[in-house]
Parts: C-alpha cells; sequence; structure tokens
C-alpha cells in the first residue's frame, strides 16, 4: 500500500472515532494544543525560518514570503483561532427532525460528522491550525496536504496538534499531514474516494480548478469571487460610494472584494465622475466598457475578457447598462457565484435582484465584504462555497457535517416489517 | 457549439424563470402533464413498441424487457405520480433562517433550486416523467438521459411533457432529453460543469461507477445497497425472523433488500436453524461462513468476495462474529452505507449500532426495506444517496434544493460598509 493510500486509511479508520467523541474531549484537545503552539512558538518559528530560506533560495516574491512567514504575534494568533473555537457550540447530535410513520417506526434526523475532510491548500500555514479545529469541533478527520513552500511549517505545527490529541486520549490520527511534496502523491490522494468524504481546495483559482478536474473526491469549491455592485437607476449616491469604496479597496487580495461596478444608463451621467473621483482618491483604475469611457476620461477602456476577471488588486470594471434586465443577465453571465449587490431604493427591483442573481450571497444596499463566515456570526470559517450542492457562501462548523436517518421500531412486541411493496426503485 | 453543449446551455438558461415559477404554475404544468399521458397513451405505446421490437431483435432478456414495456396500466400509474406530486408542499422559498448582525445586516437563509439536475438512468421509461416532476416542483430544470434501449419511449414521453409545459406559459426547456444515443455524447454531457449543478445516476452499480468516475459535475450516488442485517447476542427471534424475511425477500431486485446476515456467537447455534428453515421456505439460498456453516448444513460455503456483494436475488449471506464490535466494524468494512439493521432488546447495543455504524439509515428491529422516500413520508422520491455530502438517505423535493442568502441593510438612511478589516481569506 502506497504511503498516501496508508495514510488515508488511517484517517478513515479513525472517523469512527470521532463519531461519538465528547465535546469535553475535543474542547481539552483545543486548549491544549493552543497551550503548547503558544508553548512551543521557538520550535514551530525555527522550522519556519528552514521555509522562508529555502523560499528566498528559490527567489520567492515578497509578498508569497510575507504569507509564509510566522512570528511570535502570528503564533499567538493562531492560538487565539484555537482557543475560539473551544467557544463554538458542538454542531454533533443535532435531531434535525423527529417523526412517527403510520406503518409503526420512528424515525430521527440526526447531525453527524461527514467522516474524513481533505483539505488542499497553498502557502500560508495558519490554515494548517484553522483547518484543524474546525474538523475536530465537528467530529471529521482532517487530512491536510498543504502547499510544499510551507512545508517544515507545517509538520511542526501537525506535530504538535497531534500531541495535544495524544495528551488528551484522542486518536491521533484525527489530524494528519501529507509530508510528501511530489506532485504524483497530491494527484493519488484525490482520487481517494474509499477514505475521503469531501474535498476542500483553498488558495488561488488556478488550484481550485486543479482539484476540480483531476479529483473523483466530491469537492466544494470555495474562494473564488469576481463580485459585482449594481447602481440601479433609483440608487441613493449616498450608499453607493461609500459602500463601493468599502467592497473594493478595504482589502483587494480577497475572494469578497468587489471587482466589478455595473450602472444604469440613466444615471451614470451623474454617477460615474462621482465614481471616478472616489476611486482615484482610493487608488483604483477603472477599466471602463465604451459608454463608461466617455464619462470617465482617462481611464483604460475594457475588453471582453475584463468582465469575467477576479483582479484581487486596485483595479475594477465598469459596464452601463440599459435596464435592471440586463444588468441581471450580465452578472449571471460574468459572476463565480460568490457575493453580488444592488444599490437601489425600489424595492420591488431589489426583491428582484436577491431572487434572479444566482448567488451565494446576494445584497441591498450592503458591501460585499460582509460574505465571511465570522461576519454571519458562525464563529469560524473553512471557506466560501461557490457551489450550490451542500454547503454554499461561508462555511462554518455546520457546514462541515451531514445526518443519518436512525429508525427504531415503535412496539416493544414485534418487530417492524414493511406491508406495501410498491416502489419505485 | 456541440448538440449536447447547446442543449445543456439552454437548460441553464431555462432555469433564471423556474427559480420564481409560481406553485400553481407548476402544478398546471403537473396536472396537464398528467392528463395528456392518459389522453395520449396510444402514442407513448407505439413508440414503446418500437423499442420493444428492437430490444427482442438484440436478444435482450425478458427481465428487461419487462423493464422497459409499457401498457395502458403502467401508463397510468406514470400518471398517478405525475398528480401526486400536485399534492406536495413546494420547498421552494421556505425562509430556513432569519437573524440581525451587530454590523447593522439582516440576514435571511433561503431555499433555493439547485438549477439544472441532470439525470442519467437505464431503461426503466417512467422514471423520464418521474424525474420531471419532482425536479419541476423543486424548480430545478431536467436534463435527462436514459437508456438508448427506451429512447423511443422517452422522446415520446418528453415531447408530451414539453407541451404540457407550453400550454401552461412554462418555459419548455424546464425539461430536455439528450436524444442521442452515442457514447460520446454521454461522456460530454458529464463534462458540462458550468451548465449542471449535480448528476444523479440512477441504475445498476456499474453505472454509478463509470458516472462517479467520469463526471466533472458534482454527482449524487445512489442506489447501490448491501445493507446487512445483525442478530446480537440478546435478539428476540420472534422479531428477528419475520423482519428477515421482509427485509430479504419482499422484493429481492431493490437496493433496500437484506443481503448480508450478521450473527452473533453466543446465539448462532440456536438461531441458525431457524433461520435455514425460514429461508428454505422462502427459496432463498445462503452463503456462510466456515463457523455459520456448521450450524447450516447444505448451504454454500461464503468466500471474501460474498461480503461485499449486492446480490439483488434470493441470496443471503451469513457471517458469525463474537462481539457487537466485531459486527459492526464488519458492517462498516463491506456494507455500502445504505441501510443497516440489528436486532436485539438490548438499549444499550442498539444505541452504539446507531451510533456507530455509518450509514444513511440505520435501524433497531425494523427491516431495512423501510428505507424509502415514500415509507418516510416525503411522497416522492428521486433516488436514496449513499454519500455523506448534500443529501443522505431518500431524497425528495427538499433533497433537490440549495439555499442562498439574502442580506439587507437594516437602516434606512446609510448603506451598509464592514468595520473589520480582519478576516481569514
Amino acid at each position: 500500500m502506497s504511503y498516501v493510500e496508508e495514510l488515508c486509511k488511517r484517517a478513515k479508520m479513525a472517523s469512527t472515532d470521532l463519531v461519538s467523541l465528547p465535546t469535553e474531549k475535543k474542547n481539552a484537545a483545543l486548549h491544549t494544543a493552543a497551550s503548547l503552539m503558544r508553548l512551543k512558538s521557538a520550535e514551530i518559528l525555527s522550522a519556519n525560518d528552514i521555509d522562508i530560506a529555502n523560499g528566498r533560495a528559490r527567489n520567492m516574491p515578497e509578498s508569497l514570503l510575507d504569507r509564509l512567514m510566522l512570528t511570535e504575534e502570528r503564533i499567538k494568533g493562531i492560538a487565539e483561532g484555537l482557543d475560539q473555537v473551544v467557544s463554538l457550540p458542538d454542531p454533533i447530535g443535532e435531531i434535525l427532525d423527529d417523526f412517527d410513520r403510520p406503518s409503526g417506526i420512528h424515525i430521527s434526523k440526526v447531525r453527524v460528522p461527514l467522516g474524513v475532510v481533505g483539505i488542499i491548500y497553498e502557502s500560508r500555514p495558519n490554515v494548517t491550525a484553522d483547518a484543524f479545529a474546525i474538523c475536530l469541533k465537528s467530529g471529521n478527520v482532517a487530512v491536510l496536504k498543504g502547499g510544499s513552500d510551507a512545508i517544515e511549517s507545517n509538520k511542526a505545527i501537525v506535530r504538535i496538534l497531534r500531541q495535544a490529541l495524544l495528551e488528551n486520549g484522542v486518536n491521533e490520527d484525527a489530524v494528519n499531514l501529507i509530508e510528501s511534496t511530489d506532485r504524483k502523491d497530491t494527484e493519488e490522494f484525490m482520487q481517494m474516494r474509499q477514505y475521503i468524504d469531501v474535498l476542500i481546495p483553498r488558495g488561488s483559482a488556478g488550484l481550485i480548478r486543479a482539484v476540480v478536474n483531476e479529483s473523483r473526491i466530491p469537492v466544494i469549491e470555495t474562494g473564488s469571487g469576481n463580485c459585482h455592485i449594481y447602481v440601479d437607476s433609483e440608487a441613493d449616491f449616498n450608499k453607493a460610494i461609500p459602500i463601493i469604496i468599502n467592497a473594493k479597496t478595504q482589502r483587494v487580495g480577497v475572494c469578497n472584494a468587489a471587482e466589478s461596478l455595473v450602472v444604469h444608463s440613466a444615471i451614470s451621467s451623474a454617477f460615474l465622475p462621482l465614481l471616478g473621483k472616489a476611486m482615484k482618491e482610493h487608488g483604483v483604475s477603472l477599466r471602463a466598457d465604451e459608454r463608461s469611457l466617455l464619462l470617465l476620461p482617462g481611464s483604460e477602456s475594457a475588453d471582453e475578457t475584463d468582465f469575467g476577471k477576479e483582479y484581487l488588486d486596485y483595479i475594477l470594471s465598469v459596464k452601463t447598462v440599459d435596464s435592471l434586465d440586463e444588468a441581471i443577465a450580465h452578472i449571471n453571465k460574468y459572476h463565480t457565484g460568490h457575493s453580488d449587490c444592488i444599490i437601489t431604493e425600489n424595492t420591488a427591483s431589489a426583491e428582484r435582484f436577491l431572487n434572479e442573481v444566482d448567488s451565494a450571497c446576494v445584497y441591498v444596499n450592503a458591501s460585499t465584504r460582509f460574505t465571511d463566515g465570522f461576519e454571519f456570526g458562525f464563529g469560524a470559517e473553512i471557506g466560501i462555497s461557490t457551489q450550490k450542492l451542500h454547503a454554499r457562501g461561508p462555511m462554518g462548523l455546520k457546514e462541515l457535517t451531514s445526518y443519518k436517518y436512525l429508525i427504531r421500531n415503535t412496539s416493544c412486541k414485534t418487530g417492524s416489517v414493511r406491508a406495501s411493496v410498491t416502489q419505485k426503485l
């Protein structure tokens, strides 16, 4: 049996132990992990030094080195994250439904863990501890495949997490790191459908596309966000401008940042000059279609590919439309189904937009930046799903669960057998 | 653009119309479809005659010809199925959650259709109408790829369904049949991730495996059922025998039929002779492991492969174990995660079994045959999911839905912008 298969098989076996692990044990392990993280920060930092040195030797750009780098402060942040998950309610065991049937059976629908969650991610080592915490609290075994850039940091962190499990009498295999950096092993990992229940890629659009294409394990697509803001003919400009500034510039490299502005032609001559001024003040350059360009002198002209782009930068595309219908059609064509917003004072238009834009999160007069597990009150987040199967939008603890039906015979005298034969199977 | 891509693209476009289609329109279309099905039964029967003649010419076995064959009676049954879906509650628009956040936004979580549901199935033409009804009522566009054996019947049925949509002012593209029987077109269909939201295979284990392996669209695995019954050391034999008879013999060709018996060694010498007699009376042959075989003289001996087999026939494998732990481990190793049952009077053992057996439906003293959308009270069923992602167990209307978050700004004075920058994306 190969290294990867053996690891995945052990993970699957550990999932049985986690199904009914008491909340107190999960919390104790998380708490210990947080303490050990602080206590052993020197060990993590020296491992991280190796990754950083290797990165520099490979001429890794400064922005990536910054993502990769750990500091005492950042390790404290990771430990705090672990402690925060302790305070969240345990989702496992919740009775979702409970009913009798005329046939004499009683059915309970109960929340259970998914089982084994695979996570493929890039260079940020904090994901290692975050993902472990969310998986453990939701009763799931985590199999982690981090970026090879961060391999030494990840190994050090996982060693500490496993020690925390051991110290609390929890199966160490509740968290597993694929230590190989061989591309072939990642490919093999994505075929392990018999052991892994779901695979969540976290990272660039390229990584996510590769996982979707290659995986035989069910994948939850996360994080790709070409978010739109539509300024309607009945928009209040005093709302529009601050929302666009917030959505575009508060943090440009994140999936819930706005990437494209759609504006109604009835107000474009009044609105676009205001927009141009505000964006200039915030260092944002515009890529405008032909009609918008007339009102945004000095901006660059957009081509067709601009509307489908997630810039993750101080750039915003601008498109003029003649109706709400055209705005909705444009957004549904170019967006990634993440977050989109309408600015309007017209309730009917707002309701149509909410209904017809096919995104995880649809906003009226509010910034797309709110699409986030913490802002939604979930207390933790493993990613933002842009697909419709299973979970959509911010994914917290509950989104990492499944359910099962428990069926009990309601009579103590006889067993329950099915009377009707008719069945459409 | 290819035939398949064009069809899938049209389906995707139609999904926008279906999102907010009023319940009355859906019901009217379903009702018309039922009436037309009865009215035009001759048209369907003569199409079916062609399929049957082609099947005979290709020496199709009688059992498959029977599955393929339509009669006036069966068409009436299909029409009744359509009418039944009219009476079910419309799941779309249900508010699943609704809350304010301190940041000043109001979040509603609302049930929405999945969008476009692809269904790949084998020769039973009734699935064509059933799948259409469940998809339409749950606001989903259906793209159907039936078996090539049933192509003429399916074409006739879909022509009638589309007429029913048209007569009620509903977009005809709410139901689509891939009329090509070229294997390449099916392969292309399974790549249409940009248009199809979920793919559900219905049919043999081979078909399901092929779809899981080839599809880039998220798949819901259905219908593979290697169901176990475990007779515990504290079993009441008066419950065990009728339940096993029901689960094994009421209908052998279905996914919720029992395929394997696991028996505790403490009671095997008292129980297995009773079982042997009952199974003999019902024409069931046994495949017993070494220890069981001693108590079941004349039975065949089981090899390792028997325990993993879904016989779909009058055959039952038998395995003796020495503990509840061993029983649970055996079942979790060989089952398909569909339905498993414990026969016991011991509540603690029952609870452990319910908790630790990792199946969609786990039973205490009740037949696995109850795993069925109608028996569960869902009123309709598109299949029985054996995976943990999205839906598990019988899938009715609600299981064909997703949700979206609608976020409204709670102040009428200002727009909502996010204050905190911290975010783990």
